[in-house]
């Protein structure tokens, strides 16, 4: 762990996703993941309601302040401009607490289980319906307040996979900006 | 049924389609679909492996001519308009199969089942797997290969919701067309 020394709910974090990558999802109980942080099983059980919490237990908060950031957005901005301030505020969030390794770590064990990866899909929709809805109340109509959000998912999914799989050391926003642009200049006609 | 009389695998389809509304996907079972369709269970079985299957049938297939839309698209195209030649083979293929009132059916039976609707996200990020690498085999690097296939993804699915939800006699390639101009609007700068 060297320098950087994590609370209870870190340290639970970093053991469950250790575990999960060595011997998978399915295989590992709450008691092994409070052992190896070396905590209790009652520890465990006040941070986190069960195991898939550990990987999405920060989903309600995330999609809280990318709903916000699409909310508070000028009134002069583009569906997809207002999209993206979302991710900005969702970045920025997520700066302070997520770290390449252990994001590398989580997607790798959502990759190799289907039921863990539907889940992630689910999570990402339903983002994108909130969004979309955020859009309509601000008199964005249909399709476009739609493929907005859901065009924001799509940046939202690739960047943070770019980002936990590179090591430029380049940070969550600037790969999340750039996706929005790689995006636009993909929508744009060649 | 009126003029149109399905054969065997279609009559399935609708008295699937009819019951999942009527009772709910979870209460219906493969004898009482063969039942409401004049046919035996066995029959069902020649033409399903499951209850789940009627629903999802049609998915290996469409892939498979999205894929192929893409390959063959001229070396020209940049990669969302590679994409939007995949859709137009996919509109082409289900109109000769789909119709409004069933397409219509299956996703409001999709959406009340978080199960199916789990199912249907993993279905199209599949196919957008699937459309990212053939597109990097025409030589378009990454992140806009994953991109511009998810975009397609996202196209689809408003596209096809759009189609079956309005009864403005568009048909399904105008529909998608039209969503795919959309989203280039969507994603120009305001």
């Amino acid at each position: 762990m060297g320098r950087w020394q994590p609370d209870s709910r870190g340290r639970l974090q970093e053991a469950a996703l250790a575990l999960y990558s060595e011997r998978g999802f399915d295989q590992t109980t709450a008691a092994q993941i409070a052992d190896r942080a070396g905590l209790t099983e009652r520890t465990f059980f006040r941070h986190f309601a069960d195991k898939r919490e550990v990987l999405f237990g920060g989903s309600a908060p995330l999609k809280e302040r990318i709903v916000t950031g699409v909310a508070d957005a000028p009134a002069t901005d583009g569906p997809l401009d207002a999209v993206s301030r979302g991710l900005d505020a969702a970045a920025a969030a997520m700066l302070g607490e997520a770290r390449r390794d252990l994001s590398r770590q989580r997607q790798a064990v959502i990759a190799a289980n289907p039921e863990l990866s539907e889940r992630e899909l689910a999570k990402l929709a339903d983002y994108a319906a909130e969004i979309a809805a955020t859009l309509r109340k601000r008199g964005v109509s249909e399709p476009q307040a739609s493929l907005a959000a859901e065009s924001g998912m799509t940046v939202l999914r690739v960047a943070v996979q770019r980002w936990a799989s590179g090591d430029d050391g380049r940070d969550l926003s600037v790969t999340m900006r750039d996706s929005v642009a790689e995006l636009r200049a993909v929508a744009a006609r060649g």
